[in-house]
């Protein structure tokens, strides 16, 4: 089916369902658009109810693997034409997922790209702050368990700092909670959440960190701006939206701004 | 390939593209989860460069009907699994695309439904407005020409009011100008953009409207808010979503609040 649709840029959506939206949103404003028709083709494929939680799985108390989930919308999305497929999610980028649902599109078939967007925040903090060393984190426990920003990060010669592990676990609540987390109050996000993790990125400031990653998609709706305190915030959901439009139109990106 | 897809809610975007990503996130809005698996599946198709403009082809200085590129993508979200469609673009559900659009859904095979936003909105109003006869009506000139809401409208025992005419023709520079509309500026709309719809709504209210519709999906980034000097506005887009997600999913509708 694949050949009879026209290409697009793939999502995969629904990790949850508004940092979707954010990447998409992220992917029209990096086209220097004036009228609807000059904007790229996108495909924003949510499927939350499809998809076990990541971190469950990733800490060990659920034993359903979401890289199997993951890996079939790819496939779909591939069927529907995406040539170049992100998804707006760091913690779905660990290796015991994102293997499990790459090695699923690539027996599809697929011959596009998948831009991981680990990998390209690692790129992109080499270019954009080649003086940085010390990478504050701030992510889910299962990103944490995982280790998946180290082993990128260090393979990009970049240290990575995380809050320790009361630190962890309170920004984990202030993400997931169902009783005051982002991902039941986003809109506001709720005062007790914004100053866990304010706590957090304050406890990788006063270690020193040259950059804080925003290392989860739902944390840029808490700490908003392009720094903390002086130190550069940096948001992986638009390094990704970026590599998009340039994996599949490199003509018309538009400069950034920084 | 549909019987293999899992059923979703399908958004037929890219009319323009920020106003698909507005209705998705609609949806969402409407849903009251607590965790990423609590929300509906929906998927966006957001494809500006397959459809040819709809307001120069309501007004004649373009022959290419975009109903034919429509009527493809719903074809292709129903093949991906959409049982529920919504389009969120008012001007497009002129008959004479929607019409094309429809037929060519329906000679796929397609056994879901496809929620018509105007006419949903016509039964909103006389739901929640139940005294409200004249409805203001700010939109473009295609969706002006079409006399797409004076047709449902009326149907429903409303009256429609649309700016005069040096009026619209002010309303559609501010939608579409390259140089300062809506849809080459949105973050944030431009001053004047914002000052030309304003004066628009304000002729309504001086000509007694009892409701604005805010009739084209860019116009909610201009005019925020419920009310424009105490008359009520009326999000069409808002109305789709609710909508959708009842025709999908009846039992988990949140509450509206207004």
């Amino acid at each position: 089916m694949s050949s009879q649709q026209p290409p697009s840029i793939g999502v995969l959506g629904g990790l949850g369902p508004y940092a979707g939206l954010d990447l998409v949103h992220k992917i029209f404003d990096c086209c220097p658009a004036h009228r609807d028709q000059d904007h790229l083709p996108v495909m924003l494929y949510s499927f939350p109810n499809e998809i076990p939680p990541r971190v469950e799985f990733l800490l060990g108390s659920s034993p359903d693997n979401p890289g199997h989930a993951m890996g079939e919308i790819m496939v779909r999305l591939a069927q529907a034409g995406a040539t170049v497929i992100g998804m707006p999610c760091n913690t779905a980028h660990s290796a015991p997922m994102l293997d499990v649902a790459l090695a699923r599109l690539k027996a599809s078939g697929f011959t596009g790209r998948f831009i991981h967007m680990i990998t390209a925040t690692a790129d992109h903090l080499r270019k954009t702050f080649p003086g940085a060393r010390r990478i504050g984190v701030l992510c889910t426990q299962g990103a944490y368990a995982s280790q998946v920003f180290t082993r990128h990060f260090q393979a990009a010669g970049l240290e990575v700092l995380y809050p320790d592990e009361a630190g962890r676990d309170a920004l984990q609540h202030a993400i997931s909670d169902p009783a005051f987390g982002i991902k039941a109050f986003s809109q506001p996000v709720t005062e007790r959440a914004r100053t866990a993790i304010a706590a957090q990125a304050e406890s990788l400031r006063a270690r020193q960190a040259d950059v804080i990653l925003l290392g989860c998609t739902e944390l840029p709706l808490a700490l908003e701006g392009k720094d903390f305190q002086g130190i550069p915030l940096v948001d992986p959901t638009r390094v990704l939206a970026r590599r998009l439009v340039e994996a599949f139109a490199p003509d018309i990106l538009r400069p950034d701004a920084g």
